[in-house]
């Protein structure tokens, strides 16, 4: 870890809690569609919308949102009750309001890490919805800034990369999604730590074991400062 | 204009046509809801959700969609025809998907300032959706970066200085908006360009004439050239 300049961390299931809020909505989604489809089923034909506008709409709540409108108006075969309508404006609304938890670790970590590297927060989702939950949850001094990707590929990495002014060996990211902040930073040439969240939205599922040397794998965030030490 | 580093433009009727895209989604919207309230009505009330939502959505077309769906159930007061909701979200997808059509000498202002200034786009709106116009524009290779923010005010320009590592003094900011692309600019010491677009948005208008050392009002965006000399 010894080159390493900048620490890159997800945001959503590596700082706080962010996939249980989405998981509840779905929940809440199927009750107001009970009448027309099982929930796995509505599930089913959610998470394909879903996949189909991602091109479209990016990811992030709003995006989502219109999804859920889309899947509702498609499974009520066009014939969709009004009194459904407006609860899923809400749930999208909700979403939007929801506290910031941090998860068991983060501070310690960032408060460790503080002042040895610059520290970004790189993730993915709604612009102005992710500055509101960094603003909320009081980490946003331990960072340089916040960079809100489109998506999370090799060639992002890459663009993030040159707008720091480093070199892929210098870049160390720390999230929980191999899809998402694992393998395209392994694959620039940067090392990576896994921490895993209990909670994955099936699109960023990785089935395969990932092995390789720029890689370790912990179970809690707090074994980061086993591998880099902390300032006290 | 003599210290002058880093150049930012504002992208939507700054670059390309934006508003009249919105302007015609919204006729499309009032004609959907003819049969509960007329045009005049439909769009004061979209327009006060707009704004109502602001905070929680930001800018851009995902936002702008839901407000829609959220003015039509209130315009039908809860008793929304199935087959209005589809089209809305039509609407949304389509300006999604919509040209990028370069307002008259952008082109060649670039073609002309390009290498005499570090030049950035400055712009609101959805994250994806911006980095999808300026890579159909064919303008990319003049940008350093886009930076897409989720307000345009003091602070969040200062946030761009800060990140561009340079004084106030340092700064252009050329735009059709007074509000969001020269006031702000103005009061922190940077300078401003003003070029008017024929349609602004309701909520970018300012009343009170602006005047001021800093502030050159020109009525197309070729004049620049006039005031910075280009390369050839």
């Amino acid at each position: 870890m010894k080159q390493v300049k900048v620490i890159g961390f997800d945001a959503d299931d590596t700082l706080w809690v962010n996939e249980p809020y989405f998981r509840e909505a779905e929940v809440k989604f199927c009750q107001l569609l009970a009448d027309f489809m099982p929930a796995l089923e509505v599930n089913k034909i959610l998470l394909a919308t879903e996949i189909r506008n991602l091109g479209l709409y990016g990811y992030g709540i709003k995006g989502f949102v219109l999804s859920l409108m889309e899947t509702a108006v498609e499974i009520s075969n066009h014939s969709l009750p009004h009194s459904v309508i407006s609860p899923i404006l809400d749930l999208g609304k909700e979403l939007l309001q929801k506290p910031v938890i941090l998860l068991d670790g983060v501070q310690k970590v960032l408060q460790e890490l503080n002042g040895q590297f610059r520290m970004v927060v790189a993730t993915k989702g709604d612009l102005l919805d992710q500055q509101r939950k960094l603003h909320k949850s009081g980490l946003e001094d331990y960072f340089h800034h916040i960079e809100v990707m489109s998506n999370k590929g090799e060639s992002d990495y890459q663009k993030l990369l040159t707008h720091l002014e480093i070199n892929p060996e210098e870049f160390l990211m720390i999230g929980n999604s191999m899809k998402s902040d694992i393998l395209p930073v392994l694959n620039l040439g940067g090392k990576a730590i896994h921490v895993p969240f209990h909670t994955t939205w099936e699109h960023e599922h990785v089935d395969e074991e990932v092995d390789h040397p720029n890689l370790i794998k912990l179970q809690k965030i707090e074994e980061v400062l086993e591998i880099i030490p902390g300032k006290n």
